[in-house]
């Protein structure tokens, strides 16, 4: 592996795209990396997580997919990070073993949530056999209580964390617990961990207490918009960096009011890069026709501050 | 697949045998068919639920579970249901083919938990797809809404569902909304489904609304005294009956103040068994030393009223 | 206090009647305790609870309503159990004395819901200082950890209890855990405190382990074949009372699915009894017109056991 | 009722002094005033909230507390507003012409939360009632779903609330659904409602997002303290506000391990304040001398970038 540069900025949680009868569609992978890089100014990816529908996919396809990203992020993206939790370990360990094998510039790995941890130590014993496998391969744990049930403060699962997990990177903090991420930030500066915000319809508030970036599935969509919130809040305007937020809010607020989920963020990405990503897989079912008509005319008729 | 009597009576939830390092241990299964039947008069099992850590095995681990399980049980069990739920609809299809193939007594699915089915098609989309796999093969739902968050009422499920799914027998019905499983049963008589109740520890109060039988782990161990409850019941003697369900409820209240979970399970029926049943895989962690000694202590007080 | 006998059997969980403006509608007390015995052959009542919407009373309503209810009451009612939990310690133990000060045949009292218990100990504290305050009136705790979110297990609370609450009789056990329920019977036999049940749709089920009785609102207007199904489990006649459960069931699954509380609950004991009871308190709001006339033609629709 | 300038900044949720039997201490609650003016630099108090134990106290003591606030805060306080919700609209509605005629600044009210309003019109239904009993006092919404159960979104709750609650005035906010707050404050700049945040560990992130100040228990000992974050944040100096954010979560990251409420709030007053607070009233107990004395070490051990 060689040295990369620290991740930072903002990372997009991709989408798997799909055929129209559900098998993973390989052919516009390409076309959505050159999206993400030219139209919204995104290097970073997030591949194979909640939003990838990774939990859904078989083993081979999430090998399929990662192979197809990593090659055709080669020389145009940054950062490549592949998911690779599963609920079973072993699945898991294999998943990060090809990972290493392609040379992924990091693995993370979501709280197991059928069995779940009762306790840091559980938690981390977990994490550690699969990090393990992949031992020169930055390793982030993806830390989203609301949807596992696992709700172990990261600020004590950090605590002397790269004894056990030498790789151990950063966190994608998919939490609204703002005291424990500032408690994160403020105590790891030394070790340089990277903190990844999660919840993309309060960055901003992430961003004031000292988060190093985002990975979300908005920035599939809206990464330009969201990246001149950053530019704005590092000036700092933060009156600026407000309107941004408040504009992705409106948006945000009106579709989650309407339902709103991976089937549906597959849909938002496909009217707005014209880049099919078809169905979701089930038990997850396509967006309705109502939804994709509302949410592209709120989407059109918000007025951004930068004229767009 | 020929016909087969129907499914009534104790179904134990069997675990899975795993060596000290945490393979899983096939040799002993042999062992375990004629223990459950000789000691615990249990003749029917499910393989690869939770209680089998079903979900924490690799696929190709699953198959070769199920497949000593049909192997050692030929001739000498009723009934083998092999449990194929997973969260890739991809995975417990192939699960679904691989149990034709070895032409096991029934299949069953619990609602995929990471993504929720938030309705009753979109759950019964699911169990479709993956029942249609296995055309020839009794179908049961795993309702176990305290673990999967999927609380879809049964009784709805259940209308009109052999038009979806033909082949449809059952459900594993682990849940203590017992108003759902009377309405269940009392509206689908004519079609003769099969409601096996899964809480075990108040399966009496199951009984007396009209259940077809039970599946759970505690019939690893105390199918035998259970048996006896059924027997008093049907007399009816509800003295009788209210007495074992107290007992058996007097070690299982006691084990659950404990921490009773699926490695509290291994290890009680290691050492009432005397198989070695092992270790359970990450994220759950052995039972202590302690856990073992109580547990032991506790169940040897009980004084149950056939003597023994 | 003259000796009574102890209770037992089914106990109506009153509704406050109310004028159409909103004020509390003693005067139709009378015709109400006439109606419960007459029609619906209940002679206990309790009265100022959930389904009497105490916590939402002034405390000098639920005093004149008491009062109302034991004048009304004597010399027709077996039991009046007045509950007289509160947010307030101060305004639970007022309720208390004025109980105690009326007669009334027991106290019964719900966990503090806003503040909440943590443990066995805290809320026995708070309990012991309710009912020290009634020191010859029999106590009962209302067990319903779905409201209050106080899962503190019975069997634990009881240990011991008649040493701190000298007057402990009995609990209305509103929850599903019939492992507590059977393990709270069991080991209190010889101390023979009350057990009286709260799930009004799963009461067959409570039977069937041993309790004493049931309390509910479902008894006000189906008393009469709640009286019918408890008469074929004690000859037994497990058959004919799983019909009588299962047509209880039908109706209240049928209202559960319209959404029924305690409003839908005044609305249909309202069309039953003929007695208005008029509208809720808010934060409640009257049952619509469509919900009365889809419960009234349910409940008509429904063909019971002895040909009524 | 005088004009009265907006309310902004910090307001401390006051606890409520008892004497060491119990019952309310009214007699420091003079010197509980000039505390928070010199020593905190506070001049906004929120009393009889969650912290205040309003829930716990009868009508009466809720009715002589505020009649000491109002008398003791004279020309010494800017805003003293009276919370006067109550589990009863009766008493709530008491409580509001109680607080109007003694000249409050302003009522709060927190959604019932024993019968839970199922949506908008249900929740201002009760709040209207409330509001209209004091109809020249601003009204503030007290928000706190963790609590209280009443996910409304408040976005939802103010459009149009000025129809149906004239004096509405605006939020205490206490929840960390930022984009909620977000979307409250950019829709409601024009109407100048005020939003002040209540969850004190990440008042910053609220900041961040253009909130209008703070209300919370933690104020009552680290009032100066956080005011001088809230200049950092105003000049901006983002790093220095973030310096005190993060030791403002040492200290209550650190307690809310051991165990941290409302009895552990008047514990950790007291100590520093030197005002004996007293113990909290049932169901809540003591904080313990181990609590104490841990949380002293810690509140002793942080080193504030203002030298203190």
């Amino acid at each position: 592996m060689t040295p990369r540069k620290k991740l930072e900025g903002l990372v997009a949680a991709t989408v798997t795209p799909m055929t129209p009868d559900g098998q993973i569609n390989l052919s516009v992978i390409h076309q959505y990396v050159d999206y993400l890089v030219s139209e919204q100014n995104v290097k970073n990816i997030f591949v194979n997580g909640t939003t990838g529908e990774g939990l859904s996919l078989s083993i081979q396809e999430r090998k399929q997919l990662a192979e197809e990203w990593m090659c055709q992020g080669k020389d145009k993206l940054d950062h490549v990070i592949i998911h690779v939790g599963a609920l079973s370990l072993l699945e898991s360990q294999e998943l990060a073993r090809h990972a290493a094998a392609i040379d992924a510039s990091g693995i993370a790995v979501i709280a197991p949530s059928f069995f779940k941890p009762r306790n840091k130590d559980e938690l981390l014993g977990f994490l550690q056999k699969v990090a393990s496998e992949a031992p020169t391969v930055p390793f982030y744990y993806y830390h989203i209580p609301a949807l596992t049930g696992v709700k172990i403060r990261v600020e004590e699962l950090l605590d002397g964390i790269r004894e056990q997990i030498p790789t151990f990177q950063g966190v994608k903090f998919s939490d609204t617990d703002l005291l424990d991420l500032a408690q994160c930030i403020n105590k790891n500066e030394r070790e340089q961990f990277v903190f990844l915000y999660g919840v993309d319809e309060q960055l901003l508030s992430a961003l004031a207490i000292g988060t190093n970036g985002a990975v979300g599935s908005t920035y599939n969509y809206l990464g330009r918009k969201t990246n001149l919130m950053l530019q704005a809040f590092a000036k700092p305007d933060l009156a600026l960096a407000q309107k941004y937020q408040f504009l992705m809010g409106e948006f945000l607020s009106f579709v989650i009011k309407l339902g709103f989920g991976v089937a549906q963020t597959k849909a938002v990405m496909t009217f707005v890069s014209g880049i099919p990503m078809g169905p979701p897989r089930l038990p997850l079912v396509s967006a309705s026709e109502e939804f994709i008509a509302k949410a592209k005319a709120k989407l059109e008729s918000i007025v951004w501050p930068d004229g767009d």
